[in-house]
């Protein structure tokens, strides 16, 4: 079977594992309160070029939504996504749970606007109904779309006018940085928002997470939260350890090097879908691809390959989801090609 | 100023206020275990026909919602509405705040249908989304239209297919129940839905709401879930003691002829305003009515007349909203409608 | 049967009903945004003398613990109170369904004192740990104790010292200050707190308590707390005309007349079980008593008189609670005295 | 500087360590869903001789403590716990922001007993009260002490008269199952609770505990739960690979054998203390230890040592906690005992 499932179906860069295995009998104080994660935050706050900032090693997507949602709101302010935000979509009610609205609105490619934000803001009349306070986005957008320079600044425009916290959820950022078409720096973007997360599970991490918050209001107990929301872990070095090694070299360093590679998997992909004239059920520019094959093709593609069906089957076709990630091989990539082109043209 | 504002702006009917007064220095047992609270939920019971069902006296509508919601649902679980609806639009994130999601559709004229449905079902997969288990509506909806007897049959039909409870908001039942395209009695409703509450507050009472619990899995410990909530008033006997009063004579009771009455002098207002040619926001059969008028015209009324102003302008025109109530009387009917022809007209 | 279960056992002082009359047929805006709430929050507000302050008109007095403590408290932060405080012992819970920690501490006679505040702030540390920042205290306790004012200036003084709001829960708070022992006005009271409530509910009211938060620090969009936690009445206004009523006349009004005519009724039955070397549970100082009696007399009384069993039976003894109101006539007091003595003495 | 700090200062067992890096590239399917997270159940059904029960890979222990509890009760339920047990003095009110009570004891020596439960089950009266309906241990305790087979039947059979869950907390399982007092097989510890966990993260692991449910009404929607706690890691299978290698072998697993090992270094410690005459500040059985020394001991020994100061200062003595873990090593012992007997001999 060749994997196209997702870019954390494997395990880490062999420099993560040897960064662990190097540091695996120091001993260090727990809960992320040790020297690796002290020199992670540094590198980080070097990267994005601020120093009046804090940094959190988390432990996953979920755990950085969360926390840093129930911290930043009131109980009777509400979070603005779209209904594919993940917030939404994928995490059970993990927010409503800690008794926050998600207010899910209808976007197209993924993406969030001006517009989309007052239309939410509509909503709100007075006490009667919840206040909307954070907007939520991520980069790239759960469709592999990314957001332009001049995108974020609308956005974080509208934030600004009112009074709404601007959250960017990284998960797969390193894919967004890395795009071809990406005009849009670490650096830019950590000034275009209040918090964003450098995701580690999805690039080449076991797993962990870097949330960085900028605006200093969100920092106020945040490590309560942390431990509030189950998002503290004992050995909390593992995720300092590893962020080390994943940013050792800040731009040139092995996050930007195997984000790139997995989106130049999936480009050489989606140019040769292209030439097929296949159509896309979403428009994305970095490391997933939403083909809308005939149902025959994805039969006969899944017996040697593992991917997603992404949405329901209609008039015998069916979009897929195909993903590329920092261990996906050149080999692996033409296998697929290769294959679907015998089955499409057949 | 004459007042179209709501239906709760003005206090009791007198009757209710003489049951008050009568039973004002009887001694009773606290938190609606006395004698009043018992004949109440008799009389409700021989109205509906059921026996095997549990009514609880509760302090408003916002308590039932929050109340039954929160009993009924697991954690991972929501509540299904529409964007109008008034867990959705109107309670502040109140059932957000107990954990639960409520998924926010968009419909028409207030109704919730079988394809809505369907379209929540649609963003539940497995253990990483919510697990929509409960269909919300109101009898009549906030649009003020209300569901045939065919339309409940249908949702109810579908929250069995898919394993769901059905509950109705009946903040206006009696609105609904007293419409003249009414062809649902409370009887069927009650044999259509898990459970359902009938409304005190807008329909002649000082406040207070009767819910009704049929499905008998919803029933276990509710009344710790009430206490829980705040919904468990110490001199809970004032809410049994305006049902009574409220109910007594079943069908013939001054609840039915007060819902009755509030609706005949909306049609009243709704047979002219058509006649004059004025198109209406949403198609309500109830008590209350969403005229589009020129903004000018509404500058005018105002002078004379309360209401609220209902969306935003266009185009120079825009939709109030006029409420008639138990209390609202035929001269003022009648006055509002001279002044709308005054200066519609012009 | 004659009652001393409750002082809420019974309905409204016959003033309180009459202007519930008065008014019923009167227009108002909803929610507490009515001229009736506005004109009870200026007769508090020239009762405490403090205008730089905000009440609110709430249902009852779990609500007012809710609302309160949920809009002050960040997520990680407790609220600190005895075990026979009403928010830990009686509220099911609903303080930790906010999500906030109740700190329950074993005390004497009902009182917080700084020495247990103390002990509340050894458990906090750090992160690990929730933060303390709320004292909860009623006046008069639940026990019917009374703090003096040197008692509560040492409390305030102690919160002051640690950073910690003060919250006091005057359910009973007409019986604390009319009663013989006391010496702190309320006044001072509202100067030695962040927050308390005048309780209408326990002494005339139909229902309905108000909140005064004297810390403008929590008065921040409490609105919105108010609807979030099922707080806000559609026909607000309700509370604001029973307030008018109550204290229409300041110090001379019937909420002190009837507050201290309880106190009254229950100084003669306590002057008398001393007489008889009848032992406390609890040593009151308002209008609740904890006598111990035997179970056989116990047995006896429950023939003529309506009370609570308070506590486990032993050795053949059994506290039991007296409450008196402002219904409560001397003539019950005088039966149920002879109704002792004869039983006691045999 | 040697380390008796906790036994989660240092990273994962070498044969923890090569299993991860030996399955690191392979695929495989997220959230725990995967082969080796099914094996590791498979080896742990084995251990405990029961099929019929779940077992779940958790990322840590409070992520079990407060995923449990929130699955298992109903919003008006509570958890018994004493003052000491984790869930109460070291989670930041974690179970709270879930919205449960966790009811909190005076024990001693970190024990719960069945007069504890008695006297929580004494503050449940109806409606009113939180309902008690988990009893919440740790084996061993915070203190270091463990149940006997006979203390935990007892415990069990008071929670069965009472309809009550008994969940125990095995952060430190290991410890507790080898040492030299225990009678107590993990068999016959999952036949006495509804449910319990291995814990990984301070006995060999990188992270990672094995909550194993027994009493099928808690398996139900378990996993969504999880989700929704924010305890569904993406590499799921890391924790899989890590308890087949702790485990494998069963009883004679490196598991055993790195808690024997702790508990063996902590004994000689203890054994020497005691020949010191030395006083502890709670007596503990397994791999912790609470030494009450002078301060000025106390002093000298940071110098070279770290550790845990535990309560504070009294009369010039100090309690402190060493902890030793696998890693500890028996010059490491000798040198602590050598520096004591230096010290306090002076």
């Amino acid at each position: 079977m060749i994997y196209f499932l997702s870019d954390y179906s494997q395990g880490a860069h062999p420099k993560v594992m040897e960064a662990l295995e190097r540091t695996n009998m120091e001993h260090s104080n727990g809960y992320g309160l040790d020297e690796h994660c002290e020199k992670a935050m540094e590198i980080i706050k070097n990267i994005i070029g601020i120093d009046n900032c804090e940094v959190y090693m988390m432990i996953g997507g979920t755990p950085c939504n969360v926390t840093i949602i129930s911290a930043s709101l009131r109980p009777y302010e509400s979070v603005v996504a779209l209904r594919t935000g993940h917030i939404y979509f994928h995490e059970t009610g993990a927010i409503e749970a800690t008794g926050h609205r998600v207010v899910a609105l209808e976007g197209e490619n993924g993406k969030m606007t001006p517009e989309l934000i007052d239309k939410a803001r509509e909503e709100y009349e007075d006490e009667h109904t919840p206040l909307p306070k954070m907007v939520y986005i991520s980069q790239p957008t759960e469709c592999g779309s990314i957001y332009s320079k001049a995108e974020l600044a609308a956005i974080r425009k509208k934030c600004i006018e009112n009074d709404m916290y601007l959250y960017v959820d990284g998960a797969r950022l390193g894919a967004a940085l890395t795009a071809e078409d990406n005009d849009l720096s670490i650096r830019e973007l950590a000034r275009l928002c209040d918090a964003f997360y450098i995701g580690g599970t999805k690039n080449g991490a076991l797993f962990g997470e870097a949330l960085v918050i900028c605006n200093n209001k969100m920092n106020d107990h945040f490590r309560f939260m942390m431990k509030r929301q189950c998002n503290l872990l004992a050995k909390g070095r593992l995720i300092g350890v590893q962020f080390e090694a994943l940013l050792d070299g800040g731009e040139n360093s092995i996050y930007f090097e195997m984000a790139e590679h997995a989106n130049r998997m999936c480009k050489i992909i989606r140019d040769e879908l292209k030439r097929l004239g296949i159509d896309f059920y979403s428009s994305s520019q970095t490391n997933q691809l939403f083909p809308i094959l005939p149902v025959k093709v994805v039969d006969e593609l899944e017996k040697e390959f593992c991917f997603y069906r992404w949405a329901k089957e209609k008039d015998g076709m069916i979009p897929i989801r195909l993903v590329t990630g920092w261990g996906t091989e050149q080999k692996d990539v033409e296998a697929l090609i290769k294959a679907i082109k015998q089955n499409y043209q057949r």
